[in-house]
């Protein structure tokens, strides 16, 4: 098993089924798109093994704890390390990640988006090692985001010549 | 005429003259900045032909709804491609779309910023199709934006060799 | 001397020493992310020049006036040119500035996002002149920024080969 598959599995990590929406909406873009050796990720944001969209809902700080929000943002990197694999046909085509842009759905006056955040940063960390995974990265507030998710987290990779 | 030329032709669709702003603002960058292969994007927002700022003002979801707000995103498509133009020299250098950020005025409990930026994505796939045209997005919701615009939207472009 | 820290020193401009970060913060991360030839750059605040959080903390609009948020603005600069000479062992590798994102910690209807970002972009013109300064640029609003900093900033630049 190529290595960091063994990872995802000696970590008892689930990748979940392709993202389900809510009936009606239309999102007319791919959740990974390659350009050149880029894989640009699209807003992604927490999912239930199932695909459908993973609560609670709502700001972070009123109507979700910060604990709570970090397992979101976990459950975010595992929607997009599916995606991911979805669409590269292997995760052993990433080289490196280069940024990530976290986005809290954050109540007036939260101001802890990093410690949320950490929660998608720990997950690239564990299963691409500290070299390949090292992504820059911002964790900030967001005034309201689709759906009432928590959290939603964007990035982009290079890939393997 | 070129292929792009020729569908943006066939839409009808007016590409607006240079952004014109308010008095007394400066703003000390580019609408575009080509990096080598790659074109980016400065925020823009909704333009009215003559280059002038288009309204309404104001936050999605209160003082502007969906629908109009989705009419701003495509009018912001608009003075993007005009951007484009004007830096490029022609549209056709554009070899494929990488990603967007899409970023909604949202008054509070606003979460259908989605739909709002569906006016900007359909501008692109008509204009340059499903492959050239595709690009990784987001769609979220911020506190506030430069002269009270409902919209604003960045991107990357990669650019033919 | 090389021509950039001529101009740095000539400026009178001092580069503080690395971020201090309040106790029990942990950021898994680097400040500036290097592959391939682009330098992803990390959201960074204000900084003092022993490399502390620097104040005013709130929002701008409401806590904190338009011409100190803009002196924050400056001082990030300073932060992420700190950081990026730390990263890459000098400045002069830095063949090119492709896009800067700026946020402001924006009271509800504080819409002059892009005064406050002008004194990053001034500093960064200054420092590195008009062709390989020039950055595509976003400046908007957001709900809250970690430990209340006014402003936060990432960047994207392209190296010499």
């Amino acid at each position: 098993m190529p290595r960091i598959y063994a990872k995802i599995a000696a970590l008892g990590l689930v990748l979940p089924e392709p993202p389900v929406l809510p009936p009606g909406v239309d999102l007319p873009f791919p959740w990974v798109n390659v350009r050149g050796d880029k894989a640009f990720v699209s807003g992604h944001g927490p999912q239930e093994p199932d695909g459908s969209l993973s609560g609670p809902f709502g700001q972070v700080g009123k109507d979700v704890s910060v604990e709570t929000a970090k397992l979101s943002a976990r459950k975010t990197a595992l929607a997009i390390l599916a995606s991911l694999q979805r669409e590269l046909g292997s995760l052993e085509r990433i080289s490196g990640w280069c940024s990530v842009f976290g986005m809290v759905n954050s109540a007036p006056g939260f101001d802890r988006q990093p410690e949320v955040i950490n929660g998608f940063s720990e997950v690239i960390l564990d299963v691409f090692g500290p070299e390949v995974g090292k992504h820059a990265r911002s964790a900030v507030g967001l005034a309201a985001l689709p759906f009432g998710i928590p959290v939603e987290i964007e990035a982009e990779l290079l890939l393997a010549g």
